[in-house]
């Protein structure tokens, strides 16, 4: 497959700024930065982390070619002493993550760099702009699937994606959130997952009727013979005639699986009501009814609720765009800086009126707090990378804007796990991806670790996200700092 | 630059129809696809057609290399002599399209094949994925710089992007809206187009305090010194160390322009006219203000029509994932099969129940009518390709679907012009794609041939789209005839 090479895949600030942070070598200092999100997508009760296989290919493939050192000489933004020195341009620093297919919570780093800020600053845009559409997707996929209370999902929107890679990526992500296989045959060939898909409206009209279409598509699949029936008249016409088809598959005695009608316009309860009946009574009750045409969660949940008789689903633009909310608001903060002689972090933040906007410093990490006997999350608590939280001692969780709100977790009734994996130490990758399949297996676990209240689709119970105690009062100092200034 | 590998983007379903007419030797004649759309998207009067240059790369790339050979056949799909014709492939059909940057309308063909139906049917996902993207981002675009009455639109969305691909194709569609320039540094190095930006909160945070920092920004580029002055506080921090900054520049001589302040949260109104009043009374009246923070049409309307002090605007996530609308809808539609021994069109009509959806038959063009004293455009008018309007004679203008509505034009009132252009002939590119910033000047002057009233934000005026009587006639006459079945 082709490498990609995207090292000027970044807004020119990041350029700019390394350039000042070249020239002032003090500057040039060792980071932490966090890559995070602030509020659920569609309401969501938790988001699916996802794009970090993606992430590592774009960090590995981080150097500057001939090409792009003379298009930047080209700009007159830049001093030659700073273009020539991105020759030797490589990654150095570490990266820790959460694995892809996690359920996580907004405020908690889902990417955290540490690096010196010339890389970590460089590489900003394209991590948020990797994770914040995967992330999405994932996100979004999640809903739909839960919404069709086990039917499968099929994801069909590449011809409305935001271009190829939202295409291609975004089918990746939804395989991730739960799809059973996707249209999209790039998709299938770069990650190993199921690819789907029958014929459109035009086979049926470039042969002179209906039934001669359907007959020559039987012929060519009887395996896996699922007959579009929606080009000319649903009830007098298409279900008729893959009736028709069907039986004449019997009578020559091939063996009928896998086996059914796609319905993508018209009123789909009832039309797949109708359809169901006439399936039925012909002999065929084990046919297959799918049913695409601008679903969603809302719809598929609806049509749930009024019996349509559909158990499979292709689900194209609002699951491929997103619609209802097409982006997924990750940022990239600076959280601390390191002092280079003594290795201490002097954490950073960044005030803002609004106090869920203001940042959480320093070096941190997520540990995820489970209930030992049920396995579900109590709560995720955002911490100094270098805390311990024995589960042989009572552990206090309380609240970051609400402090009097406090839960008490007695030893031994909880069990914790750090959330964020190590995937670059100095400069070398040290994590392995595990395949798309596999990371879809894992992500179905993630969300049996969640309450049920968590993963309606309405209204969902917020998962607590709290603060250690030392994060906490931290914060508080250097809050008070700035009011006293 | 890399040239992508696309042939397997693509749904399955064209490769299962593809195998069909590869194995059904009559089938694979030679057909005519239209891309349309039905619904311009925001309810705007128009939308922008965009992304042409990046199908045209795409029918250039358009063969199977050993790889996709082998993952087809490793599907189980396809059979043995089907997959191994592949190798053979090569598009050798026609395509017309009409030329980025065009102001285009609901039902027109903005990209039209002309090839065997294998071939037609594979590059329709494509097609599709390209010109909605692109189409779509080049519409929302053409909506930001309208509200900004003159002022440039920065496009800024790369982190939010849907993947690489919406960033970087966004970015070029953005720019052929009408951006004055994109951060997106690949965008500008792919496409030649101005690149902006100047630095983040992060840089202010790296620094002891807020005045070293804009300090040293000022050093580095004292020739476009836009100073980011939100991150502690605009009013009390932020402009008055921006004013120190730009007074000591002025006492070292240096020459003061293209400079400024960027406001990226609060409220912008309020904030931009105390930042000019600020500025104007320390004797820096031409510092620009510029702002971002979720900028829309809608938002830059309201804030120009409360006075507020910004000239200049950067735009991120709705402009880049088009966010109330994030989805063109474009469809690519079977309308004709060619006799090929007579060389005789057959047009071919797909049904719904919605009189909308009933698609146009037949090998088509689109007549553009221009006002011969205005330059305005009076109706487009879709038309068989072989119809001629000589403009010596009069023109009978009628509504498709309320045919008693009529406009006669008087021979010498208008002017005709064919917006469907000659792109590949044979399988041979004709056509070459102009540079993105001369698209971006004929979209300008596209703009300016509709009337005020089309151009509105909100309800603007449709622009008549008809059918010519011949089409129609053809059109009423295979309706009739389905009836009759």
């Amino acid at each position: 497959m082709d490498k990609r090479h995207f090292t000027l895949l970044t807004d020119l600030y990041e350029l700019t700024m390394m350039q000042g942070y070249h020239e002032i070598k003090d500057a040039n200092r060792t980071v932490v930065f966090d890559a995070f999100y602030r509020v659920n997508p569609h309401g969501n009760g938790f988001a699916i982390a996802a794009g970090l296989d993606q992430v590592i290919e774009y960090v590995k493939g981080l150097t500057f070619n001939e090409e792009d050192i003379e298009y930047l000489r080209s700009t007159h933004i830049f001093n030659d002493a700073f273009v020539d020195s991105l020759r030797d341009f490589r990654f150095t620093g570490d990266i820790y993550a959460i694995p892809e297919g996690s359920v996580v919570f907004p405020r908690e780093p889902l990417v955290k760099v540490i690096a010196p800020i010339m890389q970590a600053q460089l590489m900003e845009t394209a991590i948020l702009n990797i994770i914040n559409h995967q992330s999405l997707i994932a996100t979004k996929t999640a809903r739909i699937v839960h919404a069709a209370q086990g039917d499968g999902i099929m994801e069909f929107g590449l011809r409305r994606a935001q271009g190829p890679d939202a295409g291609t990526y975004g089918a990746r992500a939804a395989m991730i959130g739960g799809c059973v296989g996707t249209s999209n045959v790039l998709t299938g060939q770069l990650f190993d997952v199921p690819v789907k898909g029958t014929h459109a409206h035009s086979w049926i009209m470039s042969f002179p009727d209906e039934l001669t279409a359907f007959r020559n598509y039987a012929k060519m699949y009887p395996n896996a013979c699922i007959l579009l029936v929606d080009t000319y008249d649903t009830l007098e016409s298409g279900v008729p005639n893959a009736i028709q088809v069907f039986r004449e598959m019997r009578e020559q005695g091939i063996p009928l699986k896998g086996y059914g009608i796609r319905l993508d316009s018209g009123d789909l309860a009832y039309l797949s009501k109708k359809a169901r009946k006439m399936l039925d009574a012909a002999g065929f009750p084990d046919a297959i009814i799918s049913a695409s045409n601008d679903l969603d969660e809302y719809l598929i949940n609806s049509l749930k609720m009024q019996g349509a008789a559909i158990t499979s689903w292709g689900v194209g633009t609002n699951l491929i765009t997103s619609k209802d909310c097409p982006s997924f608001g990750g940022v990239y903060k600076l959280a601390g800086v390191r002092d280079d002689e003594t290795g201490e972090w002097m954490p950073k933040i960044k005030l803002s009126e609004n106090t869920e906007k203001v940042t959480n410093p320093g070096n941190k990490t997520v540990q995820r707090i489970y209930d030992k006997f049920t396995g579900k999350i109590v709560a995720d608590l955002i911490c100094f990378a270098d805390e311990t939280f024995p589960d042989t001692e009572p552990l206090t969780l309380f609240d970051p804007q609400e402090t009097w709100k406090k839960t008490r977790l007695a030893p031994g009734t909880y069990t914790t796990r750090e959330m964020l994996v190590p995937v670059f130490k100095n400069g070398e990758c040290i994590y392995e991806s595990p395949k798309v399949m596999d990371i879809r297996e894992y992500c179905k676990r993630e969300q049996e670790t969640l309450w049920d209240e968590s993963r309606r689709l309405v209204n969902p119970q917020e998962v607590h996200v709290d603060l250690s105690k030392k994060l906490w009062e931290c914060k508080r100092d250097l809050l008070a700092e700035f009011h006293k200034e």
